[in-house]
């Protein structure tokens, strides 16, 4: 597999909620692993900790506790956001915690300077590594990650930042569209 | 330039806090913007915001203001911190912030879903992306970012979350050691 450009590899790049039955070798999980923590962050504290997790007994308790989480989540969010889900037939069902071949949480390790960002920068690096390896994940986010902590055992200072399902995707949706670059960008002022 | 590995770009990138004379394409900022608009975001919401700083006016006074912040903040911090910058020679000095060729200050729309956490994820992006072109930087955080919203003229919403110094390093250190990556993982139980 000859490497591609860092544009390709973004642009290639989709979420998938669905996954193929296909393993995932686990040299291509500590592959992503090698790549994340060769990111900067703060006072270089390398505040990221990766817990993968394989074993189908905690995965079912993983997805039965966050789609309880889901449930609350969807009554409580704002009628834009849940038009948003909706229309992608997103709901509080995550069967890619059970169904993909792997799952990779993140945490940060909160009483290290700039942990959140450092750790969210690193994701960025790992779901580059994952395309680059042709493996999909969605970056999800349970609503309470706090109430997880008994399920991992994590200690106190580790905040669940995210949980990355990893596998080849079977998911038949098409990339979201992305405006066009030139309306992010200012130029020494930002015009309102 | 034939394209390489996310892992020899991640492990190759090492901070610049001093840079060269030499001019930076604008084409190669460009391209690392459209490399972090492919990046996954809460809901797609694509919360970026890109700040092109290569006015000198503009770049003396946002100097000014960060390095009287570094004096408070470095005023305030922990032993610990305060010897880890001590031993970097790092001060409230911030010469890059005048002598990078170009600065690009980040922003994230705080109204959008996983605002923070989707725009360190391009952060990552952009900073392989910059890699890639032979380019580095420094991933900066002023430590009072919200004092500094009248010198960008930025709408309430946006935070501004990291100004990245761009430009051909000409900083002579090495790369900050990394842990074994296998110290950073666990399998299904956090073990501590």
């Amino acid at each position: 597999m000859s490497p591609v450009t860092v544009v390709e590899l973004a642009a290639r790049r989709r979420t998938a909620r669905t996954f193929a039955k296909s393993p995932v070798d686990l040299d291509d999980v500590f592959y992503c692993i090698k790549v994340a923590v060769q990111a900067p962050s703060g006072a270089n504290s390398q505040p990221w900790r990766f817990l993968m997790i394989d074993d189908p007994e905690t995965r079912k308790r993983l997805r039965a506790a966050c789609e309880e989480q889901e449930k609350r989540f969807h009554g409580s969010v704002e009628a834009s956001l849940e038009e948003w889900f909706r229309s992608r037939n997103i709901t509080w069902q995550k069967p890619h915690l059970t169904e993909a071949p792997i799952l990779l949480a993140v945490f940060s390790n909160r009483k290290m300077p700039y942990a959140k960002e450092s750790v969210w920068l690193s994701v960025g690096y790992i779901i580059l590594a994952l395309e680059e390896r042709s493996l999909s994940t969605v970056t999800y986010t349970p609503p309470y990650p706090e109430d997880l902590r008994n399920l991992f055992n994590a200690p106190e200072e580790c905040m669940l930042e995210t949980i990355l399902p990893i596998g080849y995707s079977a998911d038949p949706r098409s990339k979201e569209e992305r405006r066009p670059f030139q309306s992010f960008i200012y130029r020494n002022v930002m015009s309102q």
